[in-house]
């Protein structure tokens, strides 16, 4: 039990090679009779290690458990890249950002809110001004912040929007899939390992590769940023040096990705590592079916 | 005693004509025998009233009753084009932000802090994550964010700072001062009164102008919108209808003013407001002398 | 009778502060029994002068004299500035550009060409490979071009044409003689003496500015440029350093000729230039009516 | 003996898959006793077929005819991206363009012209306005044109020159050299066969493909556009439907290459013409070593 902003949070565990777990989740809400656990946090798209919960299934847990805890989610990279379902979900608080799958600059920040959160919001001690959303929902409602917005960004949010609108959400979410299942088809043909392990959780806006013992991820990321121009995602943490993160979401289409695959096969040729040279042709195959 | 963020608040009164007053300050700060006040917080250029307040004479009522209270000041309105110095009046924390003298879009936030603020900020109850200083000074050190920051700012920033340092801040701080001037001028033109009384607080930034009590400055902002696609600022609060706002900050020159001034004398022709029509040609025999 | 391009030209004199001269032209054409004119050469608006000759009496004494030669006339200042009507007047060839009242960048040029000029160039002896029409009447069917056009600036004038339309032409129309209108009530307010001496041939683009025998108008104009970063056209050939120009045309509006008076204002003061200061107030007043 | 804008044109025909040849050159100038010949004109890149001619050869044929025409070359499409030498070869007039090699948009050409070229400009009887050289040269030598420039493509001339020189000429040739080689090695790799079929004049800008007899190119190219948001250039003339053409030069680098290539290999496959699936492979074989 730890405490983070004076409060207590009870992280569950996880081996950063599968999402939260539904039934680690089920259990320890269903032990917790005095109700103590105001919220469950969960990222939906882990950006770190590119596996993606199944937040449904914590739904599922948490009305199994009966349990009145608020459902929190992160959704910065997966938000109009991976389906996602607030109101279907019963998601309290959703998270999400400008700079992934709205394929905009940095600088936008969005929360979607049920009722419940709402009044739980009313009924918090924790101090709070710019992050309190009463005067921020009352301003709104008449076209206006209670402070001066990022205005540049709302316009480009406006385009974004209708960009996504016009290709269909449905078909974005597709082509992210697709995108990804070529991305490891491609590591799959180079002999490598996909970080995240379970079918069910393999995120479609990322793909983190784990190289072999003794290789270093930051070798090969460095050699495709000088040689290629091009910035791989590194690992984090207790993953640093062991993955390199392929991103594939936002503004993206098959021949950016072959571009992407090709500059990842090379560096890791010129970094010596032991692959077979068939990552790329793998994806195309995959690409075309 | 108000309260806010959890804290008790005593807030100095004042009549939205006059800058924050260094004399109630020593008084309060003298009487404050058990040291109670933990900072004292001025805005340095009020925006909804165009007075300036003389942060200097404040600091320098602290340090007359020897209060070890911190100073904090916003300089939203005023960094970058009226003369403020953090270290020179031993400010402790100054917040700005990039969408005004920086001329960029909104987006970016400053802190300027002293030692002891982040000295003060390490035993500081109030839970903060993403407010807290640390995090990020230990980022930038190493030329990093610990979040994702709002990076084409940043481009903007640079090139902004290249510009004031272009003109030489001395220079940017005079020409926001004549074109300060010139409005007065102006609005003395028109027989009209500018909202701030004392001649050493008078914004380098913007000027707020006073309507005879029957006029209704929502009704002059509507025309000069209309016919002249011009947005005035409007009177916040208890000076609402009361005054509209003429902001003469950022990249802004002599003719741009011009433009402006003709734009406002029009509307207020337009508007029925009794007016002499001597405010634009005031202010070009200001600009010229 | 001069020769341009292997042509014999004969240029019809003016004093440059008149239009092309109806009378002029009907008297030429009548004496021209042989039909040895080719073609009648107008500029529509005259950019050095300011003036606007009218060219559907032109045509009229064209008409009035039964002369069949072709009516050539360049709009490149007028076009979407000023009422100009190619077929109502029978013009037959009209040349424009983007960089005036399309607002664009320069890069573009456009002709209007009657049947009557089609005709006549496929019977034209001048050898011409980028100057003949029809490759590019036949490509433009298409929907093509038949070299490699300025791609970028034609998505501009989608823009720019969608603008036009919005506020309408003859509102566009209008907007300009406004802006002349005030324009000159300034000169008469500083006086001075405004080019152009007809009032049906006053430019709605710009307007030229006589100063007094011993004044350098390129003094004016420096002075103008240094001190408040306006340029101002300078007189041409025998009118040089006697007028300046002031451009009032494209995306403009009342707030932009009031900045734009009170920098020429300003300059004839700095100038040493005997005005008096009530040019702005009477552009102003001229304005608001 | 054809004739064009007035003139006899001697057109040496060609195969479409091989340059200029020097040979025919020197024969026909040697055979030209009367020197009747006014200039050679040499396409130095030639766009529809992805073949570059060796000029210094032709100026060598020239010299060894020791016959005094002028040598025109057009490097519409290899200035900045294949190595070129006016000087070095006595070129007489060289025209180019902003839209390849300089990485503009379309909108500005350029000459460059020897005193020869000058003199001989001097003397042409061809009627010439906006063709003529000599207001130009007056005008640039005090920083002006005597028309109105397309200003704003002169901004980005300026800074596509200095990522040009950042990045130094012979490194930028030699880049577009890898491409083209790399390119060469896919198309061999689909075991197709590229139009041009002299090792020495192979296009560092682009590379013309021929597909197999009963093969529709714009059946391939109708695909990857719609597919792959890609367009390939198409064959002009006798070799339409039977080639296309990819691109690479100007602002590329590896991975786009990879991403074009593997564009134009699915594209293949989808639009049935019997290759196999390793020209990407082998592409990026050549790019590694």
């Amino acid at each position: 039990m730890a405490r983070s902003l004076g409060l207590d949070v009870d992280v569950v565990p996880g081996d950063w090679r599968h999402g939260a777990d539904p039934d680690a989740a089920a259990e320890r809400l269903s032990a917790d009779t005095g109700r103590t656990y105001k919220a469950v946090c969960v990222v939906h798209n882990e950006t770190s290690t590119g596996v993606t919960s199944r937040v449904g299934e914590i739904r599922a847990a948490m009305d199994a458990a009966g349990h009145p805890a608020l459902l929190l989610v992160d959704t910065i990279s997966s938000l109009g890249s991976i389906d996602y379902r607030h109101d279907e979900w019963g998601v309290d608080v959703t998270v999400a950002g400008s700079q992934k799958g709205l394929m905009l600059p940095p600088g936008l920040s969005f929360n979607a809110v049920s009722d419940k959160a709402l009044a739980a919001a009313q009924d918090a001690r924790l101090p709070k001004s710019y992050w309190d959303w009463q005067p921020i929902l009352e301003a709104n409602a008449r076209g206006f912040y209670p402070y001066t917005p990022a205005t540049n960004l709302l316009y480009g949010l406006r385009e974004a929007l209708r960009m996504l609108d016009e290709e269909g959400l449905p078909q974005v979410f597709a082509r992210h899939q697709r995108h990804a299942e070529a991305t490891r088809a491609a590591v799959r043909g180079w002999g490598l390992e996909v970080l995240c392990l379970d079918d069910r959780e393999h995120s479609g806006s990322l793909t983190a590769v784990l190289l072999p013992d003794d290789h270093d991820a930051d070798e090969v990321r460095r050699i495709v940023l000088e040689r290629y121009d091009m910035s791989l995602g590194a690992g984090l943490s207790k993953l640093a040096t062991k993955i390199f993160r392929i991103g594939h979401l936002g503004h993206f289409n098959d021949l950016t990705l072959a571009g992407t695959l090709a500059g990842v096969q090379m560096g890791l040729v010129l970094a010596g590592v032991p692959i077979k040279t068939q990552g790329v042709e793998a994806a195309l195959e995959r690409l075309q079916s």
